[in-house]
């Protein structure tokens, strides 16, 4: 684009961001496998985002979205929609810091992330996802309460501390040719870019996502916010149904290109990252992998960046998505 | 005690192997989660060699032996005797030096572990544990054809090797109150004995072992050599039936105890750092953090640190694991 839009966070704010939050949240190792790199002749380093607290980047934009309340907000509270990762970051960011927070949560969320949520301390609202909208609850409690509402993804203090991650992946493992996040509504993936770019500007930036929940990648070719309904996808952080009025013009300006992936593509990379990597990720986690791994050709004698986003998986599950990983086929 | 003894490993032999190694081994993360911090009241810090190339710290011992042989010692080839992470680390060191390995395997071995060896292109030899014995078995061989034995644990060049682990860990995480690590044969332990007291000769080390397989702990309360036979525990690199002829002076001059733990005890330490902490460890990784568990009223306020010696674990057995972590009782 030749016009620089003005965009609703800048290096700045992750900057900000950085400060505010380093003392509370971990900082993952940076993790480069010689096995891992050999297999596909790419330097490849993983930011290990399944090691932050709560098991997701998630906790780095709670955590700076909670730092950023005014007191008087702080005593009334927060509340937010989430069937996740978010909530239980939120969860969590509101409970060390003796803040009440309201979590709005469909009432087929997998036990495990309810417990999660319930173990953190956070009051939990259920919803019908079939007949109700999460958003117009969770904003109704809010005007009922004067609690505060930090969603997701589509908010400036929430993207700002996603980009943290990206920041400390390039300040210690140096300079990369390419840095891969996945995409959900975008929250990473924006952070990332800005980040990214404003450290590395020659470095490629790209999104990764599921083909069946392939929103973002569709608004980006088109240039128009497209969205996606009930995607049937083992990568549940990337079913969001589209972009934000905040990470849409982040990405649509920083972000170079968008790589999807099938499902056995996710599930083999998935089960590399905790076979091969001993890492226990989630899904969504082996997104970017799975995008590097259908790319590979591309990136041959590269150095790329795969953040990877959480590890909150039901370990029940492994067994069927080690038999989706079975249908993969080297393409 | 008063006198010591001329052990066969120095501290000076641990930093020649570092220097040795270092271009060829993985160096994991010093991981501290404050969430797991917090639970125990203990500042606990992983040293990750389940990151470790072939899964564990065997490859830091088996990298060492493989520099240390002779152009004439590497032409001929290797030979070993382990069902488990000794023989995948020989057989991958060998691979990447082009070197032959040969590994004599039980002919009940994990069909895991044998792809793995067998991955890493090693030649293997099956033998009967019921009535064949995998030393001479190996001993025969290396006479006839004049490979080199390079033996799972009693031998200084891989004391040495393992003894880099917690030199890396004191090195980039500082000063502890004590350090645990896990004992099979001892190699492990006394590397992290001989770096430990080096570094910091005020830090306390203890081993910790099964106690259905608790040689090692006997050995060192009566000060005689002890062994066990077939024990039955999950923790398969700890079943090594006893300490050997350099492992052990090292154990009784430098170890200052043990802690042995129940079967419930390193299942639920397991989940604890599947689940929890994101981390894929096999029973015998978890080994250590279970000691710690078991004597957290000891370590209240101290900083730990937790050899987690590695991570290849059969994922099929998770419900096995995990039902009996639920035996688990706080004591």
């Amino acid at each position: 684009m030749n016009t620089k839009h003005a965009l609703s966070v800048t290096f700045d704010d992750v900057l900000a961001a950085r400060d505010r939050i380093s003392p509370h949240i971990n900082h993952p190792p940076q993790l480069r496998l010689p096995a891992l790199c050999d297999i596909f002749g790419i330097d490849v380093v993983l930011q290990c985002e399944n090691l932050q607290q709560t098991g997701s980047f998630k906790f780095r934009g709670a955590s700076n979205a909670m730092e950023l309340l005014l007191p008087d907000q702080r005593s009334r509270g927060v509340i937010t929609y989430s069937s996740g990762n978010h909530a239980q970051a939120i969860a969590r960011a509101a409970q060390i810091r003796n803040t009440a927070a309201t979590v709005v949560m469909p009432d087929n969320a997998p036990a495990v992330k309810v417990a999660g949520v319930r173990r953190a301390g956070a009051t939990i609202v259920q919803y019908n996802p079939a007949t109700e909208d999460r958003e117009s609850i969770c904003n109704q409690i809010a005007r009922d309460t004067g609690k505060t509402v930090i969603p997701p993804y589509n908010h400036p203090h929430v993207i700002a501390g996603q980009g943290t991650a990206a920041l400390e992946l390039i300040e210690n493992a140096g300079s990369f040719d390419a840095i891969l996040a996945p995409c959900g509504g975008g929250g990473l993936l924006s952070g990332t870019a800005i980040s990214t770019k404003s450290l590395l500007p020659h470095c490629k930036v790209y999104g990764v996502e599921p083909s069946q929940a392939d929103d973002a990648a569709r608004s980006f070719a088109t240039r128009t916010l497209c969205s996606v309904h009930h995607p049937q996808t083992i990568a549940d952080g990337a079913r969001t149904p589209s972009l934000g009025e905040h990470t849409f013009p982040v990405v649509m300006e920083l972000v170079d290109g968008f790589y999807t992936v099938t499902e056995p593509q996710i599930a083999h990379a998935m089960r590399m990252l905790i076979e091969m990597c001993k890492l226990v990720v989630e899904p969504t986690g082996a997104v970017s992998l799975a995008g590097l791994i259908a790319q590979r050709a591309h990136w041959q004698g590269k150095r790329v960046g795969i953040v990877v986003s959480g590890g909150n998986v039901d370990l029940a599950k492994l067994p069927e998505y080690f038999a989706l990983a079975d249908q993969y086929r080297e393409t």
